[in-house]
């Protein structure tokens, strides 16, 4: 049966939240973030190695983190990349990883994962993980993972349910972007909702019906590459196509639309890392309830700070409360807390003044 | 006249208060504090410069510095150096210069002056010290460059005259140590106190009775050196008697006990650059108030911060009040500005933890 399970971890993200310690080179999936010598992809491929082989594992990624890739993660072979000529958001590349893995395995089941969310409790990861693939290997149904939500988070999508599991598998009512507090505490306190992490499973024909439904002209494009898929005519024939194809999410292309869309109610210690707020949340604090990711440091009446800096950087810090101190080689952002969802002005900004080199 | 003017600067500080920017291998006195361009040493040698020839400019440091000096300096001759292989606070040190002068020249005029001091008027200093030195080739006095205090500086000691001027030469009464505001505000208002530059004229006569009456031990050691000045035999002569010399001032040894200690009052713009606080009031800022010494700045709700970064560094800062930033290659210095006084701890607590290589 694992045979037969297959996995997209989508990588193509160039985050600037976490700017300066993220990049347009290197963007978060590509960060060991907490410092654990691991970076995010990495830790996402050693989850999935525990479902599936390491061969049916693909990442579909911007041309341009190839190299990036093979590095951080030296078991994947260049045929496990699915490499995008073009930033087109998920449902391009969805379509290609479908259709890639159909020529393989035309029964395959799916698993399609971000490669830059954190999930702590890896047991109950796995649990849901290979729940979702039995379900989809007798449901042509499309299913997503959705989180049982712990507070009333206002930075995450969320997932109404019908209230009526089938061993835990609901009917999904509606999809519903980031709300307001009052509306998010309205939705945690219904218990009908869950957050929407992102991650789906399904079956080649349930996910292949449904491009045929909601987007028929992707679904021939990527479809008619079939011969191609796993040659050396590969690259060539993406190259040609991916441009064309209509820059939307499979959220909206084929989620909001679907009728047989399923959700299975999972919680592993999800997260995002959208911001540097759930990074501070999610790390362990000292006794002034300041995370220190990485440098050598010395505080002095600092309470509420996250200070990450290039290893063996020293940093006497006095005096700062709620801030946000990243530094890297040629950059120091200095950012409170609360404020965070200023940096990508700020990075834009400074694009502008200083140039690319610093962004 | 010129030819028997001499000069000796001190820079055998080794600073730690503009730390990490002032570091034991690079003390306040070789650094570009203001981004002029010119260290302090070098602009104090610029300054002496106008006054006297070149080659009768001596400077006075710990031998660990010889190298920095000649670089930063390239108008001096070895010869023109006096290397102390020991710190010996100022008295040995100017005891030394005194009868190394002395060898050149039995009647020279010496200009004593700090190394690591700002001063903003140049033509007032040049005149100041034209005067003095006019008075000293006169005079068997022990002259001290008195400033006229422009508020109730408690960084600061004291001189206090009889008020009685002699065409700008009082005869000192007193000299005080620091003092608290209130003590500071009462001499201010009294018009007889001026600031003590650690500025001293005089001429190898006046100076060198004064340590055969003062300092007779010392005295002799430094002149039984006589025939080995100016020849090789100079450092080998100094190494052997340098150590042994006694660790304390020029105003405690001398100018606190001698009768014949005059000041001349002054105006030229001077701080002896003693804290951040010195140099954050000194510098030009921005509309918020900032000081942006060094390093490309993109600042947000930031005010009253003195800010100065490795060259090429960029910082995006926000939300950032009356602070301290200051960045070397390898440490990041934050502090509050009014805290900057316990810099001097977090040093030597780094030291401790961390090792030496950050200070």
């Amino acid at each position: 049966m694992a045979q037969k399970n297959y996995c997209v971890i989508m990588a193509g993200g160039v985050g600037s939240r976490f700017w300066p310690f993220s990049t347009s080179k290197r963007p978060k999936q590509f960060l060991d973030l907490f410092g654990t010598g691991r970076t995010l992809i990495q830790m996402t491929f050693d989850r999935m190695c525990k479902v599936m082989p390491a061969e049916n594992i693909f990442i579909a990624s911007n041309s341009s983190y190839k190299d990036l890739i093979l590095e951080q993660l030296p078991e994947i072979k260049p045929s496990q990349l699915l490499l995008e000529p073009a930033r087109r958001n998920t449902a391009p590349c969805i379509a290609y990883a479908t259709y890639k893995i159909a020529s393989l395995c035309p029964d395959a089941n799916i698993v399609v994962a971000a490669s830059d969310h954190l999930i702590l409790k890896e047991d109950e990861f796995v649990q849901s993980i290979t729940k979702g693939l039995e379900y989809t290997s007798t449901h042509n149904d499309l299913l997503t993972l959705g989180i049982k939500p712990s507070r009333p988070e206002t930075g995450y999508g969320y997932i109404q349910t019908d209230g009526e599991s089938d061993n835990g598998v609901y009917k999904v009512k509606t999809f519903t972007e980031k709300p307001n507090l009052e509306m998010a505490t309205i939705f945690l306190e219904s218990g009908d909702f869950l957050w929407n992490s992102g991650m789906f499973l399904w079956n080649v024909k349930a996910i292949s019906e449904a491009f045929d439904l909601y987007a028929p002209e992707m679904a021939l494009k990527f479809r008619s590459g079939m011969e191609f898929y796993n040659t050396p005519a590969e690259q060539g024939y993406i190259d040609k196509i991916y441009q064309s194809c209509t820059n939307k999410s499979i959220d909206y292309v084929i989620m909001e639309k679907a009728k047989n869309v399923k959700v299975i109610e999972a919680d592993f210690g999800w997260s995002d890392l959208g911001t540097w707020g759930s990074l501070y949340e999610l790390s362990d604090k000292d006794e002034d309830a300041n995370v220190r990711q990485k440098g050598k440091l010395m505080l002095y009446d600092c309470k509420d700070n996250i200070i990450t800096l290039p290893e063996g950087k020293l940093a006497v810090i006095q005096g700062a409360e709620d801030f946000i101190i990243a530094e890297t080689d040629n950059v120091l952002l200095i950012c409170k807390k609360d404020q965070e969802q200023r940096i990508r002005d700020f990075v834009n900004e400074t694009k502008v003044q200083m140039g690319d080199e610093f962004v």
